[in-house]
């Protein structure tokens, strides 16, 4: 072998060792998590159910794993952040509509008035959502929310909203699908407002999105062609007992994987964990103000209380922010 | 080379043959279709947007197909097939039920009086629905729906009604799965019905099945685990202007590839037709007596009038089933 040959063998054999399939194989799955017991349970679930030869291995098709989405996936503080959307959207609409100046709680929000919104309750949120979310045709509404995420920055740490997403949980989702399973959001957000980013942010396609609707009504288009109409009638509120419903209706199949973060995902929780075979159910902590925030029992958004209780009383899975996790959100 | 070793090398050659990834490549596609205009479209379409280098290349995510299933994957004569198994609850309730037997319609058919029972109308239907698809966990009601298609045999075939499916579509769903498609159904039949077989016969799963869905609950049962009731409340339609609503809400995205066989898919073929880039319409007109059924415009099932002219008119695929196909069931 001459110099030239030899230095591309030893060329050949770096890249090799470098990208080789034993190399990638061996990659650490889920590596902004610390290696304590939720990682561990993690990894020791998604085992069992796929390792041939385990005596639980479930088949692919059975492999449904179900993530709620506002404090689970992303962030939620300080409001949910389809909320946000809603209020820019009152705002950016405000100028054509002289009226809302003295009708709460359009009034309120236009004056900066958060608390009197909020205390507006339910019927005011009602008023809200109905000027921000209906009326328009599905195309339309999902080119909003696209240019909104595109555009609106979080108060705290001035960045787009989907870049507000958990990097740990991006990596659990990623490593469920090597192995096989079926990735779904199960969350009390619209399904049309989360099927904008969830195919970018999480790798989850629309149709594996299931959320709160609305009635759609068809119709005809200026243009001849059929469009679809976003009405006020809800249909389907994607949380508490809501989200089996939600599951059955949209899924068909009872998940095998659930995790949510809050007492909103309890039923979801309890509905994966009462099939048959190997289960496993988790939930997301909030316990660093630091890098994100903590929050829990007496939260006005994401309270965990009664699932925290009943996790800990059924050992499921508790994530403890903090502690778990290396990193919260990706680099800017 | 011995004899024996001789044999050998022979046996491994006609092997490699018979099963060799050669040979499995050239396998020809829609083998129980003719080779008419119908096949070469689909195959022509199906080329178009997945062949590496075509203008026309499809990403896979998009590569979005739904399929009518009453009459369009399988038969839907004399009655639809879900009728069939209704009517068959109330027989084997009616021991239970000593009031029915002066009540119209349970009255009418237990009597076998399939004129009147028609006659009562939808109200007549609602009351039958009501018995035999309501107030029954999901469980229980799929438990009964995998009994029926088990034991139940079509009258004129005496065959199980899962049997009744279409070869050749089932084949059309192969062809598209192996080439990167989702198959979805999106049908006017009851999604929990479906769902029982429709993994088994057609290979897609509860999770792909868009149908029509009434409301369900989340109770506690009797052994203190949580059940879903499914109730009286009818949800979605999944029928003309109800299946683009079906498909925006449970796929949430358009797709580029419809089969329908009446009336009842028009929209679905119109909403189909509306999106950007290349489009698949196809009908499947029954014109086969002897093998199956031969209707259109005046059939009181699965009527073809509307879409078959615009289908026409706008040049979408008309499958002429007694030209089209060389077969249409399976064996027994």
């Amino acid at each position: 072998m001459n110099r030239r040959a030899g230095r591309r063998v030893v060329f050949l054999a770096c890249i090799a060792v470098a990208v080789g399939p034993g190399r990638l194989r061996a990659a650490e799955p889920l590596p902004s998590w610390n290696d304590g017991e939720a990682r561990q349970s993690i990894l020791r679930f998604v085992e069992s159910v796929t390792r041939e030869g385990s005596p639980a291995i479930v088949p692919p098709a059975e492999r449904i794993a179900v993530f709620d989405n506002d404090g689970t996936l992303w962030a939620e503080q300080p409001v949910y952040f389809q909320l946000v959307y809603a209020l820019d959207q009152v705002k950016a609409l405000a100028p054509k509509h002289p009226e809302w100046k003295t009708q709460p709680p359009f009034s309120d929000l236009l004056k900066g008035n958060a608390k009197a919104v909020l205390a507006s309750g339910e019927a005011g949120l009602a008023k809200i959502l109905a000027v921000s979310h209906v009326g328009m045709t599905t195309d339309a509404f999902a080119a909003s929310v696209a240019e909104w995420t595109r555009t609106a920055r979080h108060p705290r740490f001035q960045r787009p909203y989907t870049d507000l997403t958990y990097v740990p949980m991006r990596e659990l989702l990623d490593h469920l699908r090597a192995n096989g399973f079926k990735t779904f959001i199960v969350s009390g957000g619209g399904v049309e407002f989360m099927r904008v980013f969830a195919e970018r942010v999480y790798g989850i396609p629309p149709e594996q999105v299931v959320g709160s609707n609305g009635a759609l009504e068809l119709k005809t288009g200026p243009d001849g062609k059929p469009v679809l109409m976003k009405l006020a009638k809800i249909e389907l509120v994607d949380d508490r007992a809501g989200k089996p419903v939600g599951i059955q209706r949209f899924i068909g199949r009872r998940p095998i994987f659930a995790f949510g973060n809050s007492d909103g995902d309890k039923e979801m929780l309890e509905w994966t964990a009462a099939g048959d075979g190997p289960r496993f159910m988790g939930l997301v902590h909030h316990t660093d103000a630091e890098r994100e925030w903590a929050y829990d029992r007496t939260s006005h958004v994401g309270k965990l209380d009664k699932a925290w209780d009943e996790a800990v009383a059924r050992k499921w899975t508790v994530v403890d922010m903090k502690k778990d996790w290396k990193r919260v959100f990706a680099d800017p």
